[in-house]
């Protein structure tokens, strides 16, 4: 092993990383992925939701540096809790470039937030879960702030309740919304307009006269893919604080065991 | 690294798993886990189908030896496309014993299968998967084979039914039936009295009339998590040639964000 | 429709599920499941860690009742975020049994938990994270508390070493214990009893000479699948708050595409 | 129901999608997803590989049309067991286009192939599992395909190895490439070139004198994440047969309990 390396003394670790590269290709994004760690988001409420989420914590390496420093990216979330809202997330990007002494940074964190629903007759209260994915990057020193979320509703499919004498298939639709903000956008905007766009929203709390409700309101707005994608397109489109999206739905058809889908970029 | 370990000439290289232990503990099952390889699957109608599996191969291993021989159970699937039916399926286990010279050994496999639907009005031909897992085990001389199969149905909620004017909040479900075969045992034996259990089964391919005819037929026949498991529980117990099984219904609930579930053993 | 049902009054609906069942069939366990909702989870240290759970629900139905009452169980997590250590968490668990008028219940959440680990040179502190399970079930009036968790180390591999003129390959692996309480026990007890018997332990930060400590440390320390799950069986058999236990190893192998994996249960 | 909709004989079943929209928004897909479906791949070799894949089939939808016909899609399917290579792939996709009378189609399939490796020192032969998917798209008349696969390998880390008396941490890395085909451009091309660029390549067997020669391999040839991406990407821009591509790597540390990860779009 001695032909392999020196004789190395505990303070005069070698820093590889630090060193020149001379393939002159530069590097999109370097970090860390898949590193879970506790945080607070602040919600459109105010209200602070303490969750654990996982993180994505990279930066642009330009062409002449040989590597990145891994570990100052956890130090960031070490220091303290992480605490955010979706308008002021990208301090933490911030916090990163200038840790990093990148040109770049992005940062993405997927983690389960929470809103309060009221079910429909019995006015029950419950809470119901969403995943949301904050995307936060700096580019050439513009700061974008990207915030996606998965709504789970209902759909009823409009031909099977046409063609049929009674009942009509329904199933559990995932809506993803991946949406840019122009300005401050929160997550319960996405869920709110995604919502009264579907044939129903979902509770987790049903009492039996909220089950009714639901089973006829849902048969009373049938909707095909088609028709969520291009009603909740409509909503997106008139919302201001966003500057652009993708719209998706994948409905868990209970006819099938595969899933009728439908994507959207505006 | 002189002082880590003797010069090793290629052919003289130390085979370290042979060595005895001394920490008296035997160990259930060693091997690996997670290895894709092709296979042929031979169906009840004799039907060969080509298919990739995810498997899982073990041995049990006395106190007194201290190692297992990993690539041994490798070169056994590599030897030829493992063929099998579920009636032959404990050969390629009693391979395993031999060749690892083990005493116990065991086998999972998880693959897709298919059955081919033929859609209830159109007639339309048309291929449905299920997620099947076999497992056989050689413990004590004793063979023992067990079929894991995933159904996917529809279930309609008599409850909305009953309570709704009109609808019925209906959703995909996964049945899941763990079975020990005490006799020669089909997956399609499962799939079968599964699906006649449901509020309807699942086709890939439903032409107009077939959409109807599925969503009237589920609407008239209603079943809340625990009939389903009731149900298919007196299939199950009436079947001979099962010996003992776990059951699952897990209904992915369109009117909520979380799954309605059940379990029979007997 | 109105050949379907009768008339309905908002105040009157049915109740379906209170009704007799003649089926004559037992249902182990009924009720909810993969429901997300926030927890608070007290560790050994007595700290409260806030985090978000996936819950589980059952009861067990007697032969003569039709069905449970679903909304009942997501009213008890509703009530006030569940706050629990290893030791109470069966409070839940009886207050799930009276509200749901059952003779046994049965409860399962996963969650995420943290430990603080001091990097071995720098001594730089991080967050670790574990996948934690906890079971709590009451079946005869008997109270049952299992633990789950899933502890990543590495591993290196003592073949390797052993036939190489210089280096080892090694891997991370996940060690997941399953022990049945029998005195007070803590996610905390089985991660240390594992750390302590891998090739080394993982931080999530380490500085260049916390990397060269588990660097040696792990090559100092090889272990089989093997002699991982015998190390950690004697430790478990040791440990006075453990009536039994199935512990797994599964190494995520550098030099294959698949897992070696071992069981002990004892 | 007479009131909801009006008698409906079988022949006559009204065909809801075939009706305009008046929201005047076109749709970028539509169809299903996550149907699995036998297939024959035929390799750069001209073998045929006989598989299981995870398809998604959509359409282009106009602003004007209603909705598209899901079950034709599956027709496509169903009529023979789809045969194809990388280079004909876009023939199902034309297909698709004309059976749906579309102006653009996409299909994306995902599944597993299979390389024989033959062992470094023994000569020993098995196969490596892959995981594949090929994009084919048909917009405006012009046809694409994109090939994107996940090679697994060893990475080895130089800073480990270069401050560490002996050993060095090496784990199974993911690399992924989506490559935009702008010539005939195999699956194998793009394993090929990624596996003589990683610290080691993988093999499902590896004999005693493989090992030890795979061991000292990787500690030669050790690679940051940073080296994996840049000197992947110089084999992609020098691959005549790429347009374009997206290139990961995602090294699952051994040290951590997270992965380091890198990125370049070239």
């Amino acid at each position: 092993m001695l032909a392999h390396k020196q004789f190395i003394v505990n303070n005069m670790l070698p820093d590889t990383q630090n060193k020149a590269d001379s393939r002159n290709i530069s590097i999109n994004k370097v970090g860390i992925k898949d590193i879970k760690h506790p945080l607070i988001f602040v919600d459109r409420n105010g209200g602070e939701q303490l969750s654990v989420g996982t993180w994505q914590m990279t930066v642009g390496l330009s062409a002449d540096v040989k590597g990145t420093h891994m570990s100052r990216f956890i130090e960031i979330l070490n220091q303290t809790t992480p605490k955010f809202s979706t308008e002021n997330f990208h301090t933490i990007t911030q916090t990163v470039l200038e840790k990093l002494e990148a040109t770049s940074a992005q940062i993405e964190v997927r983690f389960p937030i929470f809103v309060k629903k009221i079910a429909p007759a019995s006015k029950v209260e419950s809470l119901l879960d969403y995943d949301a994915i904050l995307i936060s990057t700096i580019e050439s020193g513009v700061i974008t702030t990207t915030l996606k979320v998965v709504v789970a509703v209902t759909s009823l499919c409009p031909c099977s309740k046409s063609i049929s004498e009674y009942g009509a298939h329904n199933q559990r639709s995932h809506i993803t919304i991946q949406a840019v903000a122009g300005d401050t956008l929160y997550f319960e905007d996405l869920i709110d307009l995604t919502e009264k766009s579907a044939s129903c929203q979902l509770y987790a709390i049903l009492k039996r006269e909220d089950e009714k409700f639901v089973t006829e309101y849902a048969y009373d707005n049938p909707a095909f893919v088609e028709d969520l994608v291009r009603d909740i397109a409509i909503e997106l489109k008139n919302h201001t604080a966003i500057r652009s999206y993708i719209l998706e739905s994948e409905n868990f058809e209970s006819i099938h065991n595969h899933s009728a889908y439908a994507l959207i970029e505006g």
